[in-house]
């Protein structure tokens, strides 16, 4: 294995290709990103050594960390212009769609259907930084679908790198990640939106907000051009997940409107339980 | 100032006695909590000096930091049991109905009204520490109510405490905290409770959240006891504020079922403002 190719210079991709290129200074890490002024932001930060549109034709393994409504195109033309040895993989939040249109192409075994658990409110290549996958989860999807010596590649990889993963179907995935991340922007994006809104002429009362507000908002700051194509591609589950939401908040402000303390303590010793769970997490 | 007297010695209660304790060994820091267990971890730990139910009648300063509910009855009984020189605030996170009980009261002048911006999603004598009041906001509302010279000791503690004060009118103050905290700890609550209920034969799961769940979710940790009377006495704002959230949730499901790209876009961008405001916050 002697070279990489990112494609998409931002927090993902960014982070992706700075922590290779300190971990393992024998590998060329090329680069891409449609965006020129980021293209130039990842050279003056070192996040790649090269910057070229495409992967030369013997590239190892080219990553493909692009908005999830770009990865079908990029994918397949990126399957078309690199060679038989040559692993592609994309880090999209969303996994369904693209195994599916991934499915049925001649070159379905070059390719690593892969999603790690990274991420800030920042994005740009300005917001990479060496250790956002330092030790977090990623997720492959169909692995049995790749062929064995191209996935071992991306297994070194993520070894270097120090992630730990998981596999799962890709239906299973987008479910899940509607619950334990697309919802959770969603309600904070418009947490963000609410109080903005209400308060958009008393700017001085965010001096009011403590930690508290501080943390739940904070996914608000995250990017709509990222955010925008995973809500919708994954509409399905999130949906269902927004409903889900919509009437335990609906339900809660009628148990405050009725003074109905009980009901109030029963729901909120319940959110409780995400304590032990998330503890567990972090022990594990 | 010699002698303070805390009543309610949990996260908020017991962060105040300690860092007083710290900062000015020469005051005697005595304290209650009803919870006999609370009580005598609050000894074990050092936050006070002396447990005892009742203040001392020259004590120069009770603090009141029991949960909202409580603060009416516990604030009468205290004025009422101290002496002219005794000054009694409260810690409580809504003001409205406290200062209005408080209005017609012979010894309103005594009372000063009181709302550290502090805390965590902990609650408890364990919960407390040192530096939860260090550089935080601290709400006086009605502050031309309370004697001078009894104002000027607990201006000296904050001062002590490194608190930065702001004046505000109590109706003014529930409102705006019905936004920027009564807010985001229900849609926490609700966002635990949602995902729990989903998920919950598959625990294993929450290996897949992110920081940006668990940062979301982070609220939905606290303490019902101390959340469901402070909901309750602030509904009417609070409800205001989550009938607007649960319309903007909505509205942006709606989006997401049409794929309205760009009415997505332009409501996450309006969201995203919340960053300037929040660093502006950060830095001033």
């Amino acid at each position: 294995m002697k070279k990489i190719h990112v494609i998409g210079l931002g927090l993902l991709g960014g982070s992706f290709a700075l922590a290779l290129k300190k971990k393992r200074p024998d590998l060329i890490i090329s680069g891409y990103d449609q965006n020129p002024e980021h293209l130039q932001q990842a050279q003056e930060l070192g996040l790649i050594s090269v910057a070229r549109e495409q992967p030369d034709p013997d590239t190892d393994v080219v990553v493909l960390a692009t908005p999830v409504d770009t990865l079908a195109d990029l994918l397949i033309q990126t399957l078309e212009s690199t060679g038989d040895k040559t692993l592609v993989m994309d880090f999209g939040s969303t996994k369904g769609e693209l195994c599916k249109k991934a499915a049925q192409h001649p070159k379905r075994k070059n390719y690593l259907s892969a999603h790690p658990i990274a991420g800030t409110e920042n994005s740009g290549p300005k917001a990479a930084f060496e250790k956002l996958l330092d030790g977090k989860v990623l997720i492959i999807c169909e692995m049995e679908q790749t062929d064995v010596h191209l996935k071992g590649m991306a297994y070194e990889l993520f070894e270097v790198l120090n992630m730990k993963l998981r596999f799962m179907d890709p239906m299973e995935h987008d479910l899940h990640l509607a619950f334990v991340s697309h919802l959770s922007h969603a309600t904070s994006f418009m947490l963000g939106k609410t109080v903005l809104d209400k308060m958009q002429d008393e700017k001085n009362i965010f001096d009011m907000a403590g930690s508290g507000f501080a943390s739940t908002v904070r996914l608000s700051k995250s990017s709509p051009a990222m955010w925008s194509p995973i809500f919708v591609e994954n509409k399905k589950n999130l949906i269902d997940a927004m409903d889900a939401y919509i009437e335990n908040m609906r339900n809660f402000r009628d148990k405050i409107a009725s003074e109905d303390y009980d009901g109030l303590y029963k729901d909120m010793e319940e959110a409780n339980k995400i304590r032990e769970i998330l503890d567990l997490e972090k022990g594990g």
